[in-house]
């Protein structure tokens, strides 16, 4: 599929790790709409992903920058807009990362150093990037900012930890900014909720592979894949979007507004089966 | 317990069918708190429950009305106006019924009278309540007017039918009509949205037992019971709760902010062990 | 602008009266996207309205239909499938009316015949709609139903009246039919909850140039207008949106994610000055 | 007005700085209503406020503690136990601080070390707060955690700045840990959303004064006080609400749920004549 949604537009994309990456995804769909893209990621990332594969393979350039650090964020907008000749249309943010989650932290026994970093990867490096963009005016009027959100956001998942109150401040954050650079600039800036998705990032969270069946279940359209992430993006990154802005919008096939689906109490049910036949459990 | 939190407090109670009903439980807890109150239901009601005992233990009265009807509702205020000597404090509408359900008519093969009567009955009985209220200046300034919701008036669960879009409809009211009736008296105007709950009508759901089983383990709390249920309500006829208006407030042992608790996600996970051993189910 | 975003893509669109018309602009912007379209509106309206202009600038059929009457719309979905040569892709539901507000009936002194009147029109068509189209099996696999509405179903603006309870149950039918649908045929059903638009209806709304003013100074964007909706429609219709479902999707500026814009206030505050030296009013 | 309604309850106050705090009114009416209270506040917040005062007026003790501080919240709650003679019943935080509002950072110049100590004091100490009592197994079973809050969580108030991060951050830490400690002890975790209040925190926020008049013509039953909301809190730790958690409450008029009053618009109307008066400013 391709109507060449993103003619003319160039963008940053933050966080393509490797082939199993969202944003992996979107840098390959938006340049077969007609995009061209910049390429990021922190200097670990790109030592221990295939980001450099995938610039190659688009034929673009990739500039290492770590999401955290202001300076280097200036650098990149600077690199980037030199790049492409002056300001651009899109950025995408899909960067996670919980130490606590890593480390096997408890949630009710958080290291509060690791929860700092938490916030500070998953949540405050999206004001950074945003505010480093602006003070650049490194986006061209009616640009677009997406960020990748997950509905723990609004309710909570057993070990997805601190991640669900990053990605509540990360949702806030794009409202309270999407007011400034909107009435400046026309620019939206809205995050994706979407389905769990197995990356190599969300493969960490405990239980991934039953919490991925149930909510697979749970959907009536079942999960969305990655691939149908990337489509969804670029459509918040078309013309087509341009007065949706300071939103949370659920990628997720139904989830977020399903209560119970008869598909996932079938299954749930048979585990009474089970304890029927397994009394001593 | 009694701090006689409703001392000198008059009501009208809708919807005590049995010992089950979550109004039935009010009722009493009302008057154990320091309340009066009136009870009413339908005639059809009246035949079939329990209510006139309710009315005898409680020592008070018991006006038939049918809820959809103006005439009724109009007759049971200025009875009810008259055995209180005037205009009192509170009002619960414990009020639902969808036909498609009873009749076993699927979501998608709806009978059009069948909902008009479940929109009626279930929401449209509300505005009509209250409308009869306010031309009567039936309440008290700072009276409080409380309805029973579900979560289902958010999210879709399978079985629960029109009801969910009833009980859509029925927030809204309380939406729309809260502001009407504050600004003029005063008079604040909630939903509780409570827990699956076994009363006559709860049981009536398809699958309820086993939706009880899955909401108890989802709810860190537990599913909230029907007389945990009128002791919130209390708090809501109380001056205590002046400032609260608009609102639809979960009672729910947390249910509605939980995405996967790890207690029924452990239930969920043994039915893949049945799977397991049961190949060709 | 024009991607060919729908390309191969057929669809009924409800509701198109004149040009200020959302399901005008929709039909316009669909076919110039490479849809083709089947326009239908009630009798009544197509005395009063240039929607057989529309059909004839499109070259495509118009089919009189009552969406209240199931029989006309079990005729509309047959005559569709004829004309396309089988199912179809997305149908857009643009409809609403309330003899309430129309007879100048305040939400305090509802006729009852009129709310179900309100309710019909506005809300249940879209369930006899839907109903209908899956009955015939009418859509294809993947397909997308889209229905308008608006943030009163969410907030109370006064002189909105039994509108935003029709727009609640509106909204709660997408969910409940979202989840049937989409679980069957993957069809997916949302609402876009659009800017207050100057269209006929709209401008049927007491203070309406008003409320335009506020929320175009609390939208960072600005409203959205009925153009811009018709672009955003196009995209929920696509191919790149397949796992979008049961959402209810603000199109609005930003203005459903802001409590007080500077803009806003700044023009407020000046009443105050307007106060000062009309101390008498 | 006293119900008893606490009767025999124990628990410890964060943040009643001076008679216009919220907290204060919580501590005096829960002592009314039958409560022992500890009060804590920080060394500087003692220095420079009147907490000392009001622990002498409740008979009652005062332990510093600063609630970014873990060892000296470790310390409160050794203390606090201490004097109480075990574990207690409920715990209210009252805690918000800027230093980017204060020092007039706009939001799109954030220092990011000032949004650090902005989360932490406002958002992340609440996780310190319980974390600390859960380890200390300080609370009773069925015990109540209340958090104060603002709809700026949800809703983009211009010149709340990164407050509004803070809040939502806040929100999603009831959420969060009030899943974990409700599993396991049955104790309730929820914030409370309150109208805008003339406290000495409340009075730093820029523009105030129009925000609390707006506010207070959009809400049906104006804008909740400071006595007002001591009073909702007081319901939150009776046995009256025992299965409400994880829930954020709005206790604001129906503020959250207005979209436009009649009375906020005709004020606002008043702009425009003086917009006409004054052509040229």
């Amino acid at each position: 599929m391709s109507s060449k949604l993103l003619e003319g537009k160039k963008g940053i994309i933050f966080g393509a790790l490797n082939e199993l990456s969202i944003a992996w995804k979107v840098a390959e769909r938006a340049v077969e709409e007609g995009a061209e893209v910049v390429l990021t990621n922190t200097a670990m990332a790109l030592r221990m992903g295939e980001t450099a594969k995938l610039a190659e393979k688009l034929n673009t350039i990739l500039i290492p920058a770590d999401a955290t650090n202001v300076e280097e964020l200036d650098h990149l907008m600077k690199e980037t807009m030199k790049h492409f000749g002056g300001p651009f249309d899109f950025i995408l943010h899909s960067i996670g990362m919980s130490p606590n989650v890593r480390k096997g932290r408890h949630y009710s026994d958080l290291d509060y150093n690791y929860l700092d970093k938490t916030l500070d990867v998953s949540a405050v490096s999206f004001h950074k990037v945003i505010q480093t963009a602006r003070k650049n005016d490194a986006l061209k009027p009616w640009g677009s900012i997406v960020a990748l959100s997950y509905v723990a956001a609004q309710r909570t998942f057993y070990g997805y930890n601190d991640m669900a109150d990053a990605k509540s401040l990360l949702e806030s954050i794009a409202r309270s900014f999407g007011y400034i650079y909107g009435r400046e600039k026309n620019v939206r800036i809205n995050t994706i909720s979407q389905s769990p998705t197995p990356t190599t990032a969300g493969q960490g969270v405990k239980g991934f592979d039953y919490l991925m069946d149930f909510s697979e279940r749970m959907s009536p359209l079942g999960n969305a894949s990655a691939d149908e992430c990337a489509d969804y993006c670029l459509t918040l990154f078309s013309d087509y979007t341009r007065k949706v802005t300071m939103q949370n919008l659920f990628h997720d096939g139904g989830f977020s507004n399903m209560g119970m689906s008869l598909q996932a109490m079938q299954q749930y049910n048979k585990s009474f089966e089970y304890d029927k036949e397994h009394p001593f459990d």
